[in-house]
């Protein structure tokens, strides 16, 4: 385990991958020194673009600002600071909402050396992370997640893009960040069931890749679920770590290593679809996918006893839920069989073996789809 | 150089980019065995997407189409295709025609192992390209260029894209095609200034990387004014090489070498955006701005003296301009401050030494640059 001994240490988290290596920086205090961070990561800057959630522009974003409007580089010149709001939510992840970006960056004189900062949480990230890889070909942006779902999982690896109309994400590309900074005393102005859909991911983890971080989950919940400082950096930098690795080994989705960080997604995405997003936070749905995922594996006789009673026990010591009485098998198998991860219409799903360990399993019958879906009811 | 002794002979090119490396094919009647072709490159291949310039949907779209859809795969089972096409001209570079073709791709239920293929000039190569490049974080797409300068310029290389409402090329991706295939038959059908407007880029290799091409062509001018098969097809082949080479080298315009391709397109950029886009074609403002390039580098005593007037006779002998009594230097020199490979406001330019060697200056006088322009007036 990754762990700081005082309050104030920072862990720091390797994304392997060649030349676009980077790191991420997990720990306390860090929205106050970003400037030096990002100067000694990158220090031919001379112009950042500063993107943020507009519910987080206060404080969060406002101090990062300031922090960045304060510096000096090493030649004593100040920092060229741009910065723009957009507006919470799904919705923003569109593509008026990315041409007005463009727009803006245009309009801000950007050119191939300044960089993007994106604030907030998954959404923000996915969308000024597109609007970076996309201007002039591609500039470089750094990830400063605000919510523990985005510090897990969205702000690292490189997904970007946007949504169309009737599809999620369908836009985008693989495009890695120079660096993440993750501040863990943001934490403490987000909601508590924004909070908690966080740690699915987190468990996510232990399920798929580390059976001893699950483990140290199942000891250590009651803790994250209070968000105890060190206790709560320390899942945050193994999550990161697992992601990491899994990311260095399938950048872009091709050897079907990454698909495992899809385990309990494709069920997950069917029941935000079916139900409508917002009814459900994403790790709400994360948690219940989860849960029909194992009880497929279970009912496929593919997954060792114990593992569904102990990914149960510690998804509801999270406070997160397990089952979900509106889903619906009907509505959700045609969602699931359009996924663009589906390859020619064949559902496959990622599926556990044991705890650390799961596998991808193809030509799933819809009929075991449907049981695993009703078992969560 | 490259040549084929036969009527028939395909000249292959590779672009050397590791597991991003593919082939260019150069030759006649390649467009009605098209599917052949993509289908011993891409072996997987079920659905493909083919976006055509309006211009060239009869004959060419057309016929590629129709090879596609008659063939078979190795198990017997028949291509899917899509097709659409989008109107002639730059305007259809926008945000608004990309979102249309993500929608189109949408609801032709395109997957990652689709293939989108590019039917046209370089309007469409960008933007079908970009779109490729976005669609699921990006799918394979092949060019299949119509005009001469998209075959020996925009269709090799892998830069793709869109224009914002007032500045060119600034959305976009560097992202490779899977295969290049160019039917010089196609170019019986393109008007007489288009074709000679593609020359100006083939003279530009000669002078960027190639004294003997250079050499070459001034032997062989009449012939490809005349659009001889064998001359044509050796002088795509050796434009195509060179660029091969510098991409090579530089696939993403980091290192400084790709900048060489940009010999005499900071001044036709100028040229183009101060006397409207439509005026000149883009290998006429090219061959101005080549000699105004040629200009300032004999005006900064870096030239060897024979370069200025070969050039001016090659470019001439291929039917292009050497002058532009409407150049407006006044005009033309914000536009070239603003350009986004301008490094933080110096104006740097791609000069030549000698005939098959070129260097970038930076830190250039206005001064300078207004003599360069009126020295072409």
């Amino acid at each position: 385990m990754l762990s700081g001994s005082n309050r104030n240490d920072i862990l720091s988290v390797e994304v392997p991958l060649g030349d676009r290596s980077y790191q991420i920086e997990i720990g306390p205090d860090q929205i106050d020194t970003f400037s030096q961070t990002v100067l000694s990561t990158m220090s031919d800057l001379t112009h950042v673009l500063v993107i943020a959630d507009a519910a987080i522009q206060e404080p969060w974003a406002n101090r990062l600002i300031h922090s960045l409007s304060t510096s000096l580089r090493d030649d004593a010149t100040p920092l060229r600071v741009s910065s723009i709001s957009v507006p919470s939510g799904e919705t923003s992840k569109s593509i008026s909402q990315l041409s007005e970006l463009w727009q803006w960056m245009l309009d801000s004189s950007t050119d191939r050396r300044s960089v993007v900062i994106a604030v907030g949480g998954g959404v923000v990230g996915d969308l000024a992370g597109f609007a970076a890889a996309s201007f002039t070909r591609g500039i470089r942006f750094v990830q400063v997640p605000t919510t523990l779902l985005a510090m897990v999982d969205s702000s690292v690896g490189g997904k970007t893009g946007i949504n169309l109309p009737t599809s999620k994400n369908m836009i985008g590309a693989f495009w890695q960040p120079s660096l993440v900074v993750i501040d863990t005393d943001v934490l403490s102005t987000l909601p508590e069931r924004a909070y908690l859909s966080g740690l699915a991911e987190v468990i996510k983890y232990g399920v798929i890749d580390d059976a001893e971080f699950f483990a140290w989950l199942e000891a250590n919940a009651s803790g994250l679920v209070a968000r105890d400082d060190g206790t709560v950096r320390a899942a945050i930098a193994e999550s990161c770590q697992s992601k990491a690795r899994v990311v260095g080994e399938d950048e872009r989705e091709t050897s079907g290593r990454r698909a495992i960080l899809n385990y309990g997604h494709t069920f997950a995405h069917a029941i935000e679809a079916t139900v409508g997003y917002g009814q459900l936070l994403h790790g709400e749905a994360v948690s219940i996918g989860m849960q029909m995922a194992a009880n497929m594996a279970v009912d496929l006789g593919i997954c060792e006893p114990t593992l569904l009673p102990r990914q149960t026990e510690l998804i509801q010591a999270c406070g997160l839920p397990t089952t979900f009485p509106e889903a619906n098998a009907e509505a959700m198998l045609p969602v699931m069989q359009r996924d663009k991860k589906v390859s020619h219409g064949k559902l496959r799903f990622i599926l556990p073996e044991r705890i650390g360990s799961v596998r991808l399993v193809g030509d799933i019958d819809p009929s075991s789809v449907v049981k695993a879906i009703e078992s969560c009811r």
